[in-house]
């Protein structure tokens, strides 16, 4: 949540790979010489003996645009012959985020006010949503509405049309309640992580009408899950999820009235932690470092 | 959590039947003119037109016992014209209440402990279970322990045996970790009712190994129910649920240690919210005045 | 939480005073011989032998409107002699209420939001701020925006300004995150409730910034609560309260971020409640019926 | 979490100071040059200019015993002259944990629990308590108890005998609800940390019967409060906190019974991270790397 302003001269470094004694140092040693000073560490090794080794830096580094490719260099060859990848971000760079969104405000409005807030460090080009519902809404938080119909079982000219809006421009996408399953086609065009918010504690209730199965089944907890987007339709990594508790005497519309609380609350920190740099995607989990 | 020795002169009655109209006054003057004083009063209607109705009355009636033969006829007098089904408990009379158990002992160990201090309104006339690994615990609370083993894929010995010891002795099951799976004969034969704890937020992770598939799908959040058991596995009607929070970090043992947190209180909720006579299942659901 | 349009000929009865024996049968006879059918009834004695009487009945009645006169007159009739108060109110009939606001939005525009999704029963016809930052988001949900300046020790000017605005033009006031101290004058003369979010869990962190000093004891959770607004500062009756879990690593600036989601669900709850009739002010206590 | 038994051959290290640039480094690297693999680290700046440093390191190291004297040598080396101050423990060691108690035995029966399934990285060479009645309890958990009257307002001869009894013989103390007050002489004298439980969210109602306080205040929540003890009655640095909801219906001794399962789960939190060195002391505050 620290503000963009705040951010300048901070980098964050993600490093993961195979496990092995004595990875830290060296990553600290190269964070030193290249003039930075470590701000916050967060390391996790799934086994010490022959697992996967994670850690998320973040460094203060007076002048840090300028020494940025050198630092670069400097990873290529330290951390290289460790077959370890990694990935350096500038702090103070925003991340560029396209929201789509169909008929629901709760998710979209939620988001656009996080931002305006300065809480969440992105830019957000464009909403695209398939609907015009919410057009006047998002054009009042300064932010650009682009309708893009989705009518019929063929999505391929919508889909198309969205790939062209995004691509190039955008670094993720955001589904905040967009109504429309997203083509395996889709996914592998885009290129970018998309990031979706379900309407149930998942693994429960996958598919169509979470509310309703989960007022016929007579839970007593109703959830919301983020996670990333996967072809295998709400299987993705999860990144976060929480619940609220109900009871008998409420309908299934009650349900999805108190669930969209739930839902606006974690897409908003999915969304910040992807953004800050704080999930690192390893197999179908992800190492969330919040 | 009102102890045993003030609910003296307490009566609990559960009232339920097509809902019309007027239904709450003749209930309430009936116990007016019966001698008693309310002292808490939860309805709910599932639907004012044409649904269902269901009423639970706690009151007040110094000299209760003796006068409980005469409320019951007038109920039956009252009621009965309505087509409205009742029970009348006498609060003070502790329910008879039986706990199958195995090896593991969070569960079994809250409840006695919890029945100590006071806090359920039951009598545990025995504890059963296929296991002795915690039989010196249960005695340490002067309750008797019965070791009825259950060895091969035939339970009909076991079944039996525990059929024999709890049959008009107890007026519900508590299963309490109880790792194996009662058959629908015992089910139909043992004519109280059975309350199970699942290890899951169901309905996700029906079936065996919950943490391990939780683990597995890399969710953010475990979870218990405990639920009245039906001859489908993991489906009865819940009674109450709850969650904790886990993250990358831990692995599946870990999850079952958080998790043993959750069992124990939602198990021990839903056991006391029975035993106070504020559930009535309805169907698949319970309507839980708690 | 039921849409206004779902609550035509639905009336909401409160019923407090000194309880005896036999309360409830007579106020359900009353609903049933006006034509009433009870959908929701909740009761509270604080104690059966010398204690306080508190009942709040929603019943459905078509009609309603044409035949509250005489709903009126029988309720005077019967409750008057048991020396019961009562209130009775048509639930499709919003109260109205004005915001008081400064230069925060995440209270007022989480309640304007709520409202425009129809989770509020309430009409807005104002909102009053003493600062004009948030007077476009305002107008932006087609809510008129007063701007009432209040500069210097002498706050009398402003506090007759909106006695005027709001003097029998509203039902309820309500404070959302105004940081003017309202004079006793004020709350005696506008006599309507008025409702307060203070950041902080009460009676912790009692007066001024709350933050900072939570921030100083090292707090691992902070609070917000709402209450009705009294004389005394900070004292009034609690109406509710939440928490969200903090950690050394948070600044105060970052507490506060954090804790502007529990001010807003807070505020949000409280007055949701108080505009369903749902909260009984009794005391320095408040009876709430959610 | 973690078994004592996977815990051999693991160090845990604290390093704390004032912060400069590229202290991680020379650490990882100590530990790298030592032979052992960092398993976790958690790092904090109270400011990366000018202000404190925090670090715990738990790392792996075949035959740490042997190897601890010259580790030692090589951090006194290596950081004193960076002014930093540290503390290395072999995790394998449980830490020895004295209780206080007095007639409540729900913290001290969960502590004994909790340890029994091992969760809590601790030896309990004994239980003291001011009155006999948890005497059968503690001994059936195999746990020596100690009886220490203290009658009377002189409390000089009951500390006496408690310090004769722990002093050398324990690492920390717990008062599991322990009724007595605590003199400055005894503190000063003990030489190690003493962790209470106060029931109550400090800093909301200090000193005396919190739960008739909170009742009377008609709060919503109550919560339990962890810290280690100063002289400064309830004001000691706080570990953990949580709390649970309440209601309008619930009198000042469901409050308590409410409560004690918050003061269980807030104690037994307390107990076990500072039991895992993962609780640093900095002035009035606490750094927990939970």
């Amino acid at each position: 949540m620290t503000p963009i302003a705040e951010r300048v001269d901070h980098a964050c470094l993600i490093v993961h790979g195979p496990d092995q004694s004595g990875l830290v140092a060296p990553i600290a040693a190269l964070v030193t010489r290249n003039g930075g000073n470590v701000v916050s560490l967060d390391q996790y090794s799934s086994n010490p003996e022959g697992g996967d080794f994670f850690q998320r830096v973040v460094f203060h580094r007076p002048g840090l645009q300028a020494a940025l490719p050198q630092i670069e260099s400097d990873l290529e060859a330290t951390l290289g012959p460790l077959a370890l990848t990694w990935r350096l971000t500038d702090q103070s760079m925003p991340k560029r985020m396209a929201i789509l969104a169909s008929t629901s405000d709760h998710c979209l409005l939620e988001l656009l006010w996080r931002h305006r807030r300065g809480e969440l460090p992105v830019e957000i080009p464009m909403v695209i949503s398939n609907h015009t519902t919410t057009a006047e809404d998002v054009r009042g938080f300064g932010i650009p509405f682009l309708h893009v119909p989705s009518r019929g079982p063929d999505k391929s000219e919508a889909e198309a049309k969205i790939l062209e809006l995004v691509r190039g421009n955008v670094d993720f996408l955001v589904l905040a309640r967009y109504m429309q399953i997203l083509s395996d086609d889709f996914l592998r065009q885009v290129e970018v992580p998309v990031i979706n918010i379900h309407h149930s504690f998942l693994p429960a209730f996958i598919g169509a009408a979470p509310y309703r199965r989960a007022h016929e089944r007579g839970v007593k907890l109703i959830g919301a899950t983020s996670h990333y987007v996967t072809k295998d339709l709400d299987e993705g990594p999860i990144i976060e999820q929480d619940v609220a508790r109900v009871d008998h005497s409420m309908t299934a519309a009650d349900l999805q009235a108190r669930g969209a609380y739930v839902e606006r609350a974690v897409l908003s920190r999915a969304v910040q932690w992807h953004a800050e740099d704080r999930v690192i995607r390893h197999g179908n989990h992800n190492i969330v470092f919040a």
